[in-house]
């Protein structure tokens, strides 16, 4: 007897992954790989967040929390709004979830209906587009690129034919790095109020910026509607510790939370635990971005060299989007042949974009200068 | 302007974790109150579990893992097949994660499409219910009580009006701690086997259980389509680790590994490396089960004198499920007057059964021998 399987679990694989196996599989073999494929910090979290899990670990139940999380955390989150941004968030507002992945989930569960039209840009994070679709909302994918900065700003939306239900904006983004200014933030928010379409603003990789600090919607008055969505794994350096939170508007505050309790029940404890001491590592964490720059400064200066010379504006993250169509029009077979040929692997832009990704790829600058300047070496050698 | 908010994010709250904060609220303006509301282990995890993960945080960098989870825990919870059941499953087939929780997501998202229709108890785990219908999948209830020892079988399965695309078993129960014998998961598989009818296998209680032991669908030559979910929650007693595993059908491995990359990214890390060791901790997992045994003899011994005398048969888990249609006919009322005047809290059968719940209630004995006295003696005065 043959059994159905469903046809939305025939998502699309989250591309990155894949080519971490075969960058672990060379490896195996002996290869010696350069990791600019993965999008997450090196290292361990901060000493103060792995002394709080040492204690939390000897001292803890370590059973469930409330699904929106500790309050004491939510608190804390809330408290970090006014010490960063300079703005009041209530700490109801504030739901803990497992990673921003469950940001997003329960977002898009709790803001959309099957047949809703949500705008995602393209290029953009794949799990955005896999996720709607695996709930059975319309991704309407917006081309974006240099004219727009690489985002979807409040002129974008308003040329997007068709009735649209919600957005999607990441400022920086991921794959290109680029932002939003925040009269750019402010504008796209009016608009969606204006429209009633929900605003969901993916923030990230704020903290992780070399110029302008970035924008939140939390707080801006005509973002009430909107569904802000952060994360322990980027600037905090929480990776494996799958923490992330949202700041909700208050429409969707009790469908969240209700959500959270039947797919969740809760996030972890540990590491809501470990997370709160976060907050008093901004030194270490400002390191971290420091060094991010510094490997930005070295790919900046020697990707043109080796014939990547048209990329996104990095203005944040620790990525570099790079237009290849003058070297392949097949982005996959180019990166893995990179990958056999050069030990440097990064990631395909088709796991970024639907359109045009066979013709970009994405480097990561989250590991070491070493590995920065040692990757720049082969892919000038590779690309002579 | 008026946001729409999705009408699949209006679902039922977890009603347990709404009694979880009244009680927490009682115990806030001072009052001693008895948790047989809370479903899950009392205390700490096993020691070498608390040990695993102080070395974990001290030497490992816990970023992101593979989405199937890490592969030595995959095939430790293999092996655990061949230690405990006698039985081979393929390392392969096992997908650790994000608590049983996300196994129930993955799980329905692989396997129904919306407007499938799954057969479920009632009463029986709330989530179930509430994550499919969240999923636009149409739940069957089927009545179960002390006919069939409060577990859908193939006979009851065979009744069922209009077309069916999967049933969900539990065994034992949550709420009423019931078992499925080897002969009826067999018959019940080989009964879905032949009607091409997905059965998933929650089995998050095995290993607490009082007389003979739980049959698994994994490694059943019929269940070969069957997805098997565990946890670590529950006789692993690591609950806030947030960890649980799935054995998958060939079918679906691949698109639940595709789900899991882009709705979770990967299980929690620490969790992960620390749960390996839990399964060299048996004897200190088997006094757990030993001691929920004795409270499970004190309520069983003094329920009845409180009024409390017809309870589903507690073959497992560390629930018993009580008709109190005697006594009410308005659950919720009934545990709210329970808690105000006795400071016992429980939680209403309307969180587990929509059609029959008003008239019943569960008492979870996850605590310590010393609360079930209490709480025996405090119902037994409040009930004279």
């Amino acid at each position: 007897m043959s059994f159905k399987a469903a046809r939305r679990g025939a998502i699309a694989p989250f591309i990155v992954m894949d080519v971490m196996r075969a960058a672990a599989a060379r490896e195996a073999e002996g290869a010696d790989v350069i990791h600019l494929e993965v999008g997450q910090p090196s290292g361990q979290a901060p000493a103060r967040v792995l002394e709080a899990a040492s204690r939390a670990v000897r001292a803890e139940p370590l059973g469930y929390t409330l699904a929106l999380g500790r309050d004491s955390l939510r608190e804390r989150i809330a408290r970090h709004y006014r010490q960063a941004y300079g703005i009041a968030v209530a700490p109801e507002r504030v739901c803990v979830t497992t990673g921003s992945s469950a940001g997003f989930l329960l977002a898009f569960l709790a803001a959309f209906e099957p047949g809703d039209r949500v705008a995602v840009a393209a290029p953009g994070y794949p799990a955005y587009r896999n996720i709607l679709e695996a709930l059975g909302v319309e991704c309407v994918l917006v081309p974006v690129g240099p004219a727009s900065r690489w985002q979807i700003t409040a002129d974008i939306l308003a040329r997007v034919e068709g009735r649209l239900d919600g957005v999607v904006v990441a400022s920086p983004s991921n794959p290109t790095g680029s932002m939003l200014s925040a009269p750019e933030v402010a504008e796209l928010a009016a608009w969606c109020e204006l429209h009633a379409i929900r605003l969901i603003s993916d923030e990230i990789y704020h903290g992780i910026t070399y110029g302008r600090a970035a924008a939140t919607a939390a707080g801006m008055a005509a973002a009430s509607h909107a569904v802000v969505i952060n994360s322990f794994s980027k600037y905090y350096a929480m990776t494996g510790w799958r923490l992330g939170w949202m700041v909700l508007p208050d429409d969707l505050a009790r469908s969240v939370e209700c959500l959270a309790q039947n797919l969740y029940i809760s996030p972890p404890t540990l590491s809501q635990v470990a997370a709160e001491a976060v907050f008093d590592c901004i030194d270490e964490l400002e390191a971290r971005v420091a060094a991010y720059r510094a490997n930005r400064d070295i790919l900046l200066a020697e990707l043109p060299g080796a014939g990547f010379d048209r990329l996104a504006p990095s203005d944040g993250a620790f990525y570099l989007y790079a237009d290849v169509s003058e070297l392949t029009g097949d982005s996959p077979e180019f990166c893995a042949r990179m990958l056999a040929e050069t030990g440097v692997a990064c990631t395909p832009g088709v796991d970024f974009d639907p359109l045009e990704g066979t013709r970009t790829l994405r480097f990561s600058y989250a590991g070491s200068a070493a590995h920065m300047v040692e990757a720049a070496r082969r892919l000038k050698a590779w690309r002579k």
